[in-house]
């Protein structure tokens, strides 16, 4: 994981009079792509728009989504913002990749950014993606960095008109969107439980040190992740207390269920930092037990050929006046002493239980 | 452990609609098995239903108790849900057994989720079943994942009319079950200090290897423990302070005792983490020590003998002039600064505090 | 400390109905107790009484004192709580003698659980006893465990009139009683920080392998004390705060002074714990820092003499054709190697600061 | 990092009575340099002044900015401060430059001390500077220590009447400043993260000693940083929720945008903690994981050769009884006997995945 | 560092009745010296007091102050207390000198105590003298433990009228012994940030064994210290808040700086914590790296040279058929194996970077 991910882009608009409707943040798609969908109890209408233009021309009386694709194009969002009566400061923020999740009631609509995240390649990382939704009377806007999104089921259930979704408002529609989001972030957590566990299991049967870096980098990847989730709760909890008559009643029943999946992730996340803790002190435990066994065998072998070592030495002197040189049974008798000691220090290690 | 049970099946109902009774989770009874028990001060029935339908001529002036062994089954919770005007939330809460423990006021009903906890077996770890009860105007809704619970006691009580129950409200009927769930708390945590202690003791007597990992998966335990423990407060205070017209005067004490139960239960896994981070502690400290132990013996034995080896190897030499090879002392004098050496090496370690 | 200390009896009582008054918890002595002061400004009268039913008849204008010892008899307290109208749960806590401090405010009276701590012996650990006061108009219960308390000092200041303690109404008596309970744990913390200093000099003057679990046993002590003692201020400021009419304004002063020592009790608690965490660093750190001696003491043995070793081993090769074995200056030569090399070995240890 | 940094200059000024004019801090700048700018929808005037009355003629209708930069000439703030009604506190405040980030509501004016970060050259670490701002009805004033500063953009904008904030009044000019020294702690923090990850990967390619120094002085700047950010939190939802009509409803908005980045800032820092944290661990670890490797080339070598010498150490014996030196094949033989026991030491070593 | 210091001398005034006038704690200084301050805006009295009665014939327009020097004495401290109609309880707190900074409207009067901190010798620790203050209408009252404070910059600005002292109330006069005693803390800081950076150097420089027991003493300096400051805020946070008319509003925004300070003064302790933290890591980790070093050593020479010293064993081997003794070439031969191997070894150890 790279750092900078960790503040984003920030340092890159100092400077810049805020409000300024610039894109600030990588790039990640190369045209933006926009989409209309407009439904009521009966009827249901989806086109992919050309021109932002013919997005303005709506049915009151329906439920207008927007969805756009790739923010880095600024006009795009601007003239859309200033349509649907924006503040500067929305639309700075839409544009701006780097938001934590937030939630914003300007009165006549609700700015709401949330973080899409996706962890299809262990390698990579996590890979985070700022999805900016506008809920206001009658109509739902979404702004996404890229094309690909986990809107999908939202949409099926739009066209085939499963459950209640098509008789129901916008902020219906707005926690459908969110919920799929943080719905998502189980799959991602999923996905963290399988590299922990396989980290553990790597630990368990054979503890190299490339261990220590994965581990260094899936609790890197866990902080990060804590960063991300932490405000949603807030911007949930947010949502209920704001009262805004843009929140349907029907709706807040719904809230209330995201806001324990929410809890749910937080509470997953702080649990996986306190495992991976461990996993960590396991580690080091069991480098510092390998240590031991290493030293043991060491210290068996040397404390016992040292002193055998040594008898021989002695017996290898050239001295002149040595009597038991000269003794028929010198040599057989330290054959005798060496199978002593040798004896002697098995017993001795047995008793430390080093063997 | 297993990670996922950290996580529990969310990943599995993504892309679901909100509110859609189906049943996530492992299924962990084959048949779902319906009792209906109905009383008041004088009368008691109970009986095992085998369609669902046969529980809801209910005699309003009794409490009607209804238990549900396991959940998969979605339709009996569904036909359930539907007479009693239950939310869809609530009813793809309770197939949904991964939630979190929770309570939420409905106005004619109160939703609560407790998790039962189990744990038999010490290398299966903690087994937890989530329970959901309504309590509604003289009936209490009971949904378990499979057979097999702590009501026991209730129910026996319920039989003999012994103490109070028979005489008092669903509330009660409600707080008795709740009581006896974390009642059975404490007989998991018994476990659980059983287990520290023989860890502890296997600690000081012989730190072997495996203790550590023993150690991790004890802490793992207490980790999901934790979690699962944490939000009960929440539970039973949000009852205290609900004013709920479903929660009799009465009641109101009993909570108030189940909830210092809970402050207790939260209170022992505290210091049961404190514990046993202290017995990690202790453990690396062991092995520290056991490592410097093994270290002083090696060299000692090595100090000693290695000077002693370079003298027995300088007499071994074969130069042509070495003039003490002749002497007649040579041999002797070699033996007596063998002596003194070891006995002033002897003097330094027995100073050093070594030996 | 055994594990189960921490967890209390609560597992016996699991399947009981809530409010039977059975006792849970160890019997500490053999007969209960009953003791029976009755004051006020001009009289005093104190008698054992053997009969429960004695103490019934008080005179309403004076204070009543009843002091049981010994909670194990359920048929005494329920009797004493039968006449006072005490709540079965009330009589239900004060027989299980695993409660976590705590105050109920009942209206008519108010219940009261503390815990009374003895630290004879060092080796037993801290010895916890259940004491449990009800605040009513004109008496004071208290139920203890065993016989042998900390009120003496207030039975004496009855006996003598001294202090105000006479003229003033039965909160107060139920101040002084909590009063000389709390004041007590300044004894029991000056024993642990006598041993905490204890265990420093022994760390600091030889850290033997023992200290490693004197230290932990300490520190699970003081685990144990912090969760005894940590409900006491939520105790004291629930009195502070209750409003109750039955503590006169008079009393209230004197909670305050008593909320005071237990703010200061907590907090050297914490200070205790934090000495404790260094001490175990230290202790740990000068492991460290002795292998660390060991360490060096084999390496500058070890390499000085294996070279030497091996030049003394050259020579003592056996080939024909070794031209210096022939030299006259041979051997002294050897011996102007060996010196040579090891100073400048010992030079090479002095400049690395190793000697 | 000096430690002093951290305690600031505040033991200098013991002993000064309240509210004394007089500069404590380190002295920046030579001579204080005073600007003056006064703007409105229409005109914009900019001038150096060189007399602090100079400044005093202010048109009440436009807002007026006056910016001193070096606080250690008493006599300029004080005369500024006489002038503009500041209490003797403040003055003493804006000359001491070791405030905490503040905010101070004084009916009439508001009184705002920030940090402006530098941190251009990583050996001298962060460069804090402090920023008063003062906040008055259609003026804003500026202190700072020391030329240079982060309010170019803002002037720009003045001159150039970019964005609104010429048609806006003096709270949006204070947000501009403030918000222009927020932003630049995106750059202070952006520098951070590439020193971290030059240590990261420092460690990772070769972990030299130094690379702990560096961590520890990287950690102390973090501390330091920490320290100085987190006030900010409290000062910008201060100003947001004063309530002071000096702060006009359009600025409001802009306020929570500036919270939004303090706690981005605030939230920045917290994970850099985590992540050197992390890192320092990562450091242990390998250094550990180094002596092990050390340890195990040690115990290979000694344990496959000690033994061996000790063999050839046997035969080099001269007694005059050993068969096996007369044996044709004893040479050989001995040399069977090495490589064998080599050949099994490898396997071993093989087989504990030492090698 | 003393662990009793932590405690105080609680212990010693069990069983004592609440209210009992006795001096609890170290007796400081021999006889109390007691001086009277009276001053108006024109007047200033300053004396010497042998009888305390002579105390009490004040000027009610005038503000008068008494300080005590030692309160050990408790007939004093008994009859100023009975004069100015102090609680009992008020009176056992001035004289028992082990009380947590605290404050306390008794309606009539404020009850303030704070600790004035010197740290005149590192040997000897922090030194900590209980100050109790009695601020009433028109009167302060200061009792200290002994002689010597850091209220004489307040005495002299009296005694020349410097700053606005002579003109305002008692609470200003209260203010600025305060203000005296926290500023002094600074001084505090100072000298601990100073013995900090020492040991870090120290460290730096050349890590002995005792730089350990100096960071564990400094440690517990600061826990001490932050156990003394932290009550600190509550008490001024108190006074701020406390509405008494005791405290005139033109105090008020002195006490919003000395509440500035206080937090700096924590915000600083805290830091040192972290600090200190830090360097016991990095003690450590020094500690780590020199036995890497030293077993790096160890290891170089031992592989070298064990593998050696068997050749030369080989061949001091006195086998009668060993053909390679009798090439011409075989001396020679084992030099160049010598040579080789030993080069070898050099470019794996450089390899390594171990060299």
């Amino acid at each position: 994981m790279e750092m900078k991910r960790i503040l984003g882009g920030y340092s890159k608009k100092v400077g810049l009079v805020p409000g300024t409707i610039v894109h600030v943040g990588e790039q990640k798609t190369e045209k933006p792509g926009i989409t209309l969908v407009s439904y009521d109890r009966k009827s249901f209408a989806e086109k992919v728009v050309d021109n932002v233009e013919d997005c303005f021309a709506r049915d009151k009386s329906a439920v207008t989504w927007i969805n756009v694709d790739g923010v880095h194009q600024a006009e795009v969002v601007e003239k859309i913002g200033m349509h649907f009566g924006l503040h500067p400061l929305v639309m700075e923020d839409i544009l701006h990749t780097d938001q934590r999740a937030k939630m914003e009631d300007y009165g006549s609509y609700i700015y709401i950014v949330l973080k899409m995240l996706r962890f299809d390649d262990p390698d990579a990382g996590i890979d985070e993606e700022q999805v900016s939704l506008i809920l206001g009377q009658g109509f739902v806007l979404s702004f996404q960095e890229a094309e690909g999104d986990t809107f999908d089921p939202v949409r099926e259930r739009l066209r085939r008109s499963k459950g209640r979704i098509r008789s129901l408002d916008a902020s219906y529609l707005a926690y459908s969107l969110m919920d799929s989001i943080v719905d998502n972030y189980f799959v991602v957590l999923e996905n963290i439980s399988e590299i922990i566990e396989t980290v553990e299991n790597e630990l368990i049967e054979n503890p190299a040190s490339e261990t220590l870096g994965n581990i260094h980098e899936l609790k890197k990847e866990i902080i990060y992740l804590r960063r991300s989730v932490w405000p949603l709760r807030d911007v949930i909890s947010g949502l209920e207390r704001s009262g805004s008559p843009l929140i349907a009643d029907s709706t807040m029943v719904y809230l209330k269920d995201i806001y324990d999946h929410t809890i749910r992730v937080v509470d997953t996340i702080e649990t996986y930092r306190d495992v991976i803790t461990g996993i960590m002190d396991l580690y080091l435990s069991s480098v510092s037990n390998k240590m031991n066994e290493v030293m043991k065998t060491l210290t068996i072998i040397a404390t016992v050929f040292i002193p055998l070592t040594f008898v021989a030495g002695i017996y290898g002197m050239n001295f002149e006046h040595m009597p038991e040189l000269h003794w028929k049974w010198g040599y057989p008798g330290v054959w005798i002493i060496i199978i002593v000691t040798s004896a002697a220090m098995y017993m001795y290690f047995r008793n430390k239980k080093w063997i």
